[in-house]
């Protein structure tokens, strides 16, 4: 049940990956909560406290509960802020979670995943919670505390949500067999 | 359900209160999660990183769901780390949670609670759930996104439990008005 | 020659030293540069900000050039600023730098040192030239590179003055083994 | 009068310049003191604390005394770390300050002026006196207040150097006139 106004997160689209050996997908990562990073190399805000705090998110929580992603949203200065840029960029400041490249317009216009999620500007920060909606939005800069916070809870609500499924998984598979099993086997008797 | 080795919070002993109008315990903030910051006015780690991020949590967490309390715990210097020395120093820095003040032992050793909650000494972070367990208990510096996922899991904690018990006497209000509106008012009659 | 409007810096008083073997005074300083940080034990900008830079200053500058001195200007809390919680509080932070306690007018006002500097509060920062004369006087935060410019260069100024004062001496004693030597020694014989 | 091992500054070479109407030579500065910070746009160190620094002696200091240039020294990354991008980077940046491409070898190695120099990486700092000698030549992160301090000397030692020029200037004047003088004007006769 989501409250009205939260919306699922559209699967963006990327030219190039980064630090990752396959494309990452939000259909591919639905269990998890995502938490995507837009950026630009040439953003002083993004340099100075988005990446670093992007980075510690990727420090601090489980790979298996969370994915941290970077867009690599380029929405000016298209000529320099390219793909092989962006690998020395990464390589240099040694950031170890995956990043994509936002796919280009192709007339220097705003990249295709900013527009569809309608961002502002860098930095951004999305946070996709375990189903696929978006949970945060916000542009700029926020607390460390406060993204601690928000990423903890949609981890938890995952958690729960994969306890429920197992539980209703193994219900489900225990009433199958009780179908299945109807009659005698070697150990015991079904109605 | 706690896992082993998870302790029920021992109350404090505190002789005298600040920024509180009542003495505050861990009885009477059952329900709540508490963040107890103990500190000494002069501790450097405890001025330039704990209360700061003690102050933050103040901040950000709404104060029905989280009370943080700061506890002096004295254990050098105690003729100068007076209770009046720390109305000062609260004065100055503008602190606007509860503090307290950890009981002497008039021996110029531990504090009382210091000693109870076996603190290794300043600043220690304690977090105790609407249950009144420690859940964490930690001595130096803790980073802000982690201590900000921590308090955000105990307070979803707090209120999935608030849930249950509301839906749980409500069933039971039913049940009871069911018993005790047998028969017929002006407005209905039950069986 | 002092441009007009520079004053010669006035006398402490100071009623208990920390960190020096002896008394300090601005007479017996003649000659080095003095670097005087007026603080309170209790002031947040003092400590997060002042006293840092006051070490920093320690640290980079030669102690054979620049003298630097904490000066504790109690005009609040004057019950709980005592010397011996500013003894617990220089050990806590372990600062390295001579510390005076500022005269108290013993009426809970302004102590004697920081009404004569005519200061308006903490922390305020004072540079006294190696003749003895204040060339900055000012109140509030100062950015360490500005500091360092001109510490630097009020050092520069008392190197020259010693290197002139050393080779008006040297003349003086030329010219007067010129006068004393007349005539024949067992080495040389001089017109 | 220099101690030995104290350089002159080579000329740099640079393939073009940023934020300076036309080119700059140590020559052309003469008389003035050079700050010379070399960086490149993708080096964390120079982004995060050199590149600020430097912009902090730009503001501090008068630009009559003292010219604060970037050398954009590429020796890694050519593809990417373009005059193109350098000119993009400056502009998100904010730089105010001159700043210069070092001529690149065309082989992907050091560029010219790293080479001239021996700089050992990126960010170094090299301060060059009035008369156009290294003062400073290191690599790495120096304090903003010994920076301010050095550099706060090399000026004063330019104005000295300036004002006994002028008055040795003013006597050479003076002199000349005398001869010049000669006999009479219109105004006045001279002997």
């Amino acid at each position: 049940m989501r409250a009205s106004g939260i919306l699922p997160a559209p699967e963006w689209q990327v030219s190039q990956w980064f630090n990752t050996p396959q494309p990452l997908s939000v259909a591919g990562l639905k269990g998890k909560v995502i938490v995507l990073h837009s950026f630009q190399m040439l953003c002083p805000g993004c340099v100075i406290h988005g990446l670093p705090q992007t980075q510690k998110i990727t420090n601090l929580f489980d790979e298996n509960d969370v994915t941290v992603i970077g867009l690599h949203t380029v929405f000016e200065h298209h000529n320099v802020m390219t793909p092989e840029a962006l690998e020395a960029f990464i390589h240099e400041y040694r950031y170890t979670f995956p990043i994509g490249v936002d796919q280009p317009d192709g007339k220097q216009g705003l990249p295709y995943t900013m527009r569809t999620y309608n961002m502002q500007g860098t930095p951004s920060l999305i946070l996709i919670d375990h189903q696929g909606y978006i949970r945060k939005h916000s542009f700029g800069r926020d607390e460390d505390m406060q993204v601690g916070a928000e990423i903890a809870l949609l981890v938890h609500e995952a958690k729960i949500a994969a306890a429920q499924h197992n539980s209703q998984a193994a219900d489900h598979v225990k009433s199958k067999e009780k179908h299945e099993n109807k009659g005698c086997d070697e150990d015991k008797c079904c109605v």
